[in-house]
């Protein structure tokens, strides 16, 4: 921990499960579930020579979780540079800087600095919520721009996905399911085939409030699975044994 | 009992938590599960000047058991004979002829036998499979009908549908969850927006088997929901508590 600068504010959490740290703060941005879900949804690939990105990377929560089961290089894309900074310096304290590399950068020039076609993984946290009225956006204008379409929106992300992947590769996302027709048909539209889907209940008898969802480029259109449902918290409000195990390690 | 006919190889069974009576036959169609649970999925309604109209009736399973939530007339079609005559002599039993009535005609001509624009709830359980080669077909002709796209297609189905909602009509229906995109996109193709779905699993770590999905005629694109998932075993091959509720009632 010494390692490395940490600003006011800013805390370092572990993560118990992958025994790794991460440079977090209230006033700037936090990784959720959402992150540690979509990183657990990824299937491991053990093959250094692979490549993943992560858009829309944050403080780089995904990056860093599936660096234990992804072992080629992770590149990261994140327009604030504020979270960017958070991100390069969680990867200074985990010694993973000669893997993961960071971006500051805009998705939406993304062809100007990685290469198209070349990646196996892509994985994206996308703002969730579309533009809203100026009055309803969030105050906090780092938090504004990680849950609202500001910079980006949905075809944005999926239009760089599927640039990005290599023919059979494989994206990753998590969103809300109330946008999920929007996602499929976006998805299929840029040469995507959703193939697995999870749904995530905050509780047994709640609607889902989250959605994983893998597809394949140029993959055949055939053959969608929704894998078992994962409930988030007990009726007593803890976690339930599977979030446990995601969290905090067998 | 006494009241109606049975034919070699028919039983009357019992439907115990609606206090109904169905003749089934093994040799040419038994109601399943997920009739049981598109009848559950439906809204109640209460008013009796309300039409439904259930297609692909089979033996009628779905008609019967909204019969106790539906307050007004209930139409069946059903194309094989055999079938349409069983749903009759079911009806009979049950003393529902004046409210439910069966037309053994093709769905394709719905137009013509029924008017346009008129239902407030359309229910479907239609044939999961697409038509596969003849080899493959199940040699018993009544089930192959029923469960194989022979006779009617998921357009089919879907066009029927929403020719004979209302603006703001239900359609609900049940199918296979490896279709579900298919399903979205056609609804969405003939003015029915998806708006509740809700998705069955055999067991708790299995992949789902079943969706159910609640579409609106012309409405709005937007909300979707996933409702909390139903588990149809528990892990030592029983009925979970949620679908003996369903089943045997309260």
């Amino acid at each position: 921990m010494e390692k490395v600068k940490l600003y006011e504010n800013e805390r370092v959490d572990s993560l118990l499960a992958e025994n790794l740290q991460i440079i977090q703060s209230a006033d700037v941005f936090s990784f959720s579930l959402d992150a540690v879900l979509l990183a657990d949804f990824v299937k491991p690939v053990n093959r250094p020579d692979r490549k993943a990105v992560d858009l829309c990377a944050g403080n780089g929560a995904v990056g860093l979780f599936i660096s234990k089961k992804f072992a080629g290089q992770i590149d990261q894309i994140e327009i604030q540079p504020r979270l960017a900074d958070m991100n390069q310096r969680s990867l200074e304290l985990n010694g993973l800087t000669d893997r993961i590399k960071v971006y500051n950068r805009d998705l939406k020039n993304v062809f100007s600095f990685l290469e198209k076609d070349s990646y196996d993984v892509v994985t994206c946290n996308p703002p969730y919520f579309k533009t809203l009225p100026q009055s309803k956006k969030n105050p906090n204008r780092y938090l504004a721009l990680a849950r609202h379409e500001i910079t980006v929106t949905l075809e944005d992300t999926v239009e760089a996905t599927s640039g990005l992947l290599k023919t059979g590769g494989k994206a990753y996302y998590v969103h809300r399911p109330d946008r999920l027709i929007e996602i499929l048909d976006t998805m299929q539209a840029h040469r995507l085939a959703p193939k697995r889907i999870k749904l995530v209940y905050p509780k047994q008898r709640r609607n889902a409030n989250m959605v994983l969802i893998e597809a394949i480029k140029d993959g055949k259109s055939d053959g969608l699975k929704f894998l078992p449902p994962v409930i988030t918290y007990t009726d007593q409000n803890e976690y339930t044994p599977t979030i446990k195990e995601i969290l905090y390690g067998k």
